[in-house]
């Protein structure tokens, strides 16, 4: 069956949404799912595409929108999350690393769950520290190479690359020249890659 | 059960597969829909909220996933639709005074048919008066009256009503003060006003 890449950015709020219900979703459908942490704010900005700033009204329907749906997922988000992050680039070029090094999916998952459900905004302190410490990470030594040039070039890469499939936000699900947009669209995604059409 | 409002405008791409499904829908589903056309352009402008204006990629995407969407609902558009719409304020007050007089819905389907089917704008013709010729409506006589104080007044009234809600774009939903935003969300609308949750 065709692979789903699941462009994601650390940072994106109805993500998630999507990052904690995935792999139960991915197993009962028999999908494979590629994580692939890019920078939607660079993506937002160059596409004079920005959600919800300074959109007072439209934001807090996002948030209600989450709320109402996170139950039908078993989740219990404590909502307003911070938003928007500080940290949204040093969190995804972690995540990054942590695909190279196994731990991405576990690390993406913790640090959404400290963001969403604890207040913590990721990709900065204590959030950051002590997800990485729980996916068995030293943190001195992931937090050094995350900012590396290497790391700082594979995101921008991986950036590029989400541009030219055509991905302008997140949660957005590409299949083969296809691509899915918002968590509500995982169905017809699952549903494109097992049969070519919803 | 409770009653859910409609909120949409003639103008609204994604409204397109709502207006074609909702009848069907809420027979199956039992549930009673109020139609109340509004303005959404003038919300969005308030809002600083344009969803596809200088936004090439979003823009295509968005005709891709209704293109992708619509066989599921026994719909064949021929996309792009003329987009946007120069008439899309009277295209709406014609619906207003058709809802007084019995016909609005049965206008705003065949101008939908019309704007995303035969590549007619809805608003002007001949879209306009093939459509409320086709309702049984005369052309001449609907046209002045929706252009008339009483009709320009009352859907400015219904689109302040509106924004007082929390709709800010189309489709939305309305049920009793939670509103649901787009086609990919009556679902959820349904499943409210019957269980009062998801």
């Amino acid at each position: 069956m065709t692979p789903i890449d699941f462009w994601y950015s650390i940072g994106s709020t109805y993500s998630y949404l999507t990052i904690l219900r995935l792999p139960k979703v991915a197993r009962k459908e028999g999908v494979d799912i590629r994580w692939r942490p890019f920078n939607v704010r660079h993506v937002m900005v160059e596409q004079n595409n920005i959600p919800f700033k300074d959109k007072p009204i439209k934001t807090a329907y996002m948030w209600r929108d989450i709320e109402r749906r996170a139950p039908r997922y078993g989740l219990s988000p404590k909502l307003p999350a911070p938003y928007p992050l500080s940290g949204l680039v040093l969190a995804n070029q972690v995540a990054l690393l942590g695909f190279e090094e196994g731990w991405g999916e576990a690390y993406t998952r913790v640090t959404y769950r400290r963001w969403f459900e604890a207040g913590q905004p990721a990709g900065e302190n204590p959030n950051l520290c002590d997800s990485l410490v729980e996916v068995g990470q030293d943190p001195v030594r992931v937090v050094e190479i995350a900012q590396s040039q290497e790391i700082v070039d594979a995101l921008e890469r991986e950036t590029a690359q989400a541009m030219e499939l055509g991905v302008f936000g997140s949660p957005s699900f590409v299949v083969k020249d296809e691509v899915f947009w918002g968590d509500d669209r995982l169905e017809d995604a699952i549903a494109w890659a097992k049969f070519g059409r919803l």
